[in-house]
């Protein structure tokens, strides 16, 4: 029941050089289900990486940090378990399953970035990890399948793939996500993998995935949650066509922010119980920060998200959001607000021309836009995302039953 | 369906001299329901206020603020509109209701106080609030009966009473309050009246109120929306026994905060779709705002709140809230967690000891404390909230139909 989100047809995802993919059913939560996904790395790859700022940082995530700073050669992730608030021996845990796929693959622990999803405070089952991890590897898997192995309570795979002309010939930007509860990337999304053959630079790979997570996955939310395991991966195989000028960078970078600003929204799509895709723009502020933060009120308000789940134009909820987000000096009465081309509000109050059946045409379809303009500056910012419906409630009161 | 909150028996409720209360169906909203209330207050009387600070705030509380400074005679409520987000006409319109009050009771418009509940961006039905008012003014009504005419999605009228003996003889302390949804306090409730026929210096009663509103409305949230209308009065007739010593100011803010923690509690046990009713403690933090900044990221997860729901020890979520709660520095290693007394977190990890069905078994009542354990500091906050059910969403996605 995601919005507007076919799964990827599979001709669609294109490979990427120097990138293997292997999934398995280990078993880890439950049984018959593709629950682990190794990513070979060829020689000479450089992965740059955006992580959560939730100070319970899981255990995977404290590793992939540290391993970063070497060659990195595979990634592993398993979904069933989020192995956060697990401490000491979670730690324990996510190096010895990269120590086993080291093993298995001819590396170091140190050179495996592990990633894990799932229930918070498990221990981490790293016998049946280990146990999954040959066949995973053995097995020749797509982007499609990679993409279906980490999903916990998404209802559709979430892939994209591009392919852009450098000067030395073409790139493939290939790329997957998972998302759907406990979204509110604060530097990335739960887990998003997007790999490209073109050959980058690690230190221009690190400042680009940067600048692409905040104009993709960090405009995202579903609940305000920002979880323990976000990790946003970006890996350059140097199979391909060198990225080296600044014009190839640019060219690439922007096939990157498309790649994740796909999947970003898909998992915004696929949000839990999601039936309403809302785009939230707010304009003319005095700075980002302001506009993302009134942003966020309206996006996180059970109210608001309530009355775009009903498809009511009850629109004195948004105002309360922006009236409380904690810009101290807004002066309401500059305040328009607008409905897909509604105009709504008028200088903070209803506008004399305003009809509630346009407004209420505009929020019953699957995909609108609400958008103040704070008339107060020249800074704007945009966040995506869903309602809150009985699903919501349902899909998270049962998650672990 | 509120959690333990049984309607108030009608004797319990102490009428106070110096306030006589009147209502009317009024039919603002909807025909044959209980929907304006006046309070009529004995000359001399003192009365403090604190409001919303929402930067949206509705014009009845703009007006209200203004008239504060004048002797109060009345305060006129209606449920069924806020008049909020309605700009200069409905400044207009509250003035107007100031001034139809002031008609029939002798006095100024300037000394009536307007307060206005229900949906928000409608423009308020003057007429039919003019039309209803010589009806409450001839009624002679109960606290009960105030408090049924101030409910909106509340079920239940939420009223308390105490005495108190100060040295000139007893004092009564009686309050109503209405709330239910758009509850984040942040400076009061929706609307929360409490009376004393005691006599207070209106100095020393504005400096009560913000002690009280401290230790009772601000200290509840549903959903983390806080209102345009929130208006919380404390009214002292001078009818009854003198407060000036610090002795007897003391034994009265006593009461006073009792009853308004009773309210307060009350709005929490009614919340919209409330099955639970849950104390959130944060202790051991470096200041109070630092604790108050996580109990409200536990409080107001969406994630957490549907664990409680479902009864559901999910506690990866609680800490995942306390690591985005944006304490910077927090050092999550030394944070215990507790659910009442069963020890679930040490040190960050979960506790060897922890055993499930300890934590299921306090989840499962009606009634249940998390309390968190920073151990950085001696600063510590309490909030009350409830969970979130399919019945929130329902309520809120039906409102207004």
């Amino acid at each position: 029941m995601a919005v507007n989100l076919p799964p990827p047809e599979p001709k669609s995802l294109y490979p990427v050089a120097g990138v293997e993919l292997g999934i398995a059913m280990a078993g880890i939560k439950k049984p018959n289900r593709k629950d682990l996904l190794v990513v070979r790395l060829a020689p000479g790859a450089a992965v740059a990486g955006a992580f959560t700022r939730n100070r319970f940082c899981a255990a995977p995530v404290l590793l992939a940090k540290k391993h970063l700073k070497n060659p990195v050669r595979a990634l592993v992730v398993n979904t069933g378990n989020a192995n956060a608030g697990t401490g000491k021996d979670g730690l324990k845990r996510a190096l010895d399953v990269c120590a086993s796929a080291g093993r298995l693959l001819g590396c170091k622990a140190a050179q495996v970035l592990p990633f894990s999803t799932g229930v918070i405070m498990e221990p981490l089952p790293v016998e049946r990890i280990q146990a999954g991890l040959p066949d995973a590897v053995a097995s020749q898997a797509s982007w499609l399948d990679a993409a279906e192995a980490i999903m916990t309570t998404d209802t559709v795979p979430k892939a994209f793939s591009k392919k852009v002309k450098l000067s030395g010939g073409e790139a493939t930007v290939t790329g997957i996500a998972k998302g759907a509860g406990m979204i509110r990337p604060d530097m990335a999304t739960m887990l998003g993998f997007v790999a490209t053959d073109a050959k980058v630079a690690q230190k221009a790979l690190q400042s680009m995935i940067k600048r692409v997570a905040d104009k993709s996955f960090n405009c995202a939310t579903v609940d305000g949650d920002t979880s323990t395991n976000d990790s946003f991966m970006l890996i350059a195989t140097g199979k391909g066509a060198s990225a080296s000028s600044a014009k190839d960078l640019k060219i690439l970078e922007q096939a990157v922010t498309e790649v994740s600003r796909f999947l970003a929204q898909a998992i915004i799509r696929d949000g839990e119980g999601a039936t309403k895709f809302v785009t939230v723009t707010v304009e003319r502020g005095r700075s980002e920060a302001e506009c993302r933060r009134i942003a966020y009120a309206i996006a996180h308000s059970p109210l608001v998200k309530t009355a775009f789940f009903a498809s009511d134009p009850n629109l004195g909820r948004i105002l309360a959001a922006i009236g409380y987000a904690g810009v101290g000096d807004l002066d309401t009465d500059k305040i328009d607000l607008y409905l897909d081309d509604v105009l709504v509000v008028k200088k903070g109050g209803r506008d004399p021309s305003y009809q509630e059946p346009r407004a209420l045409a505009a929020m019953r379809k699957a995909e609108f836009t609400v958008r103040a303009v704070l008339n107060r500056g020249r800074a704007a910012a945009t966040l995506w995302t869903c309602d809150l419906s009985f699903d919501y409630v349902k899909i998270n009161a049962e998650y672990r039953t």
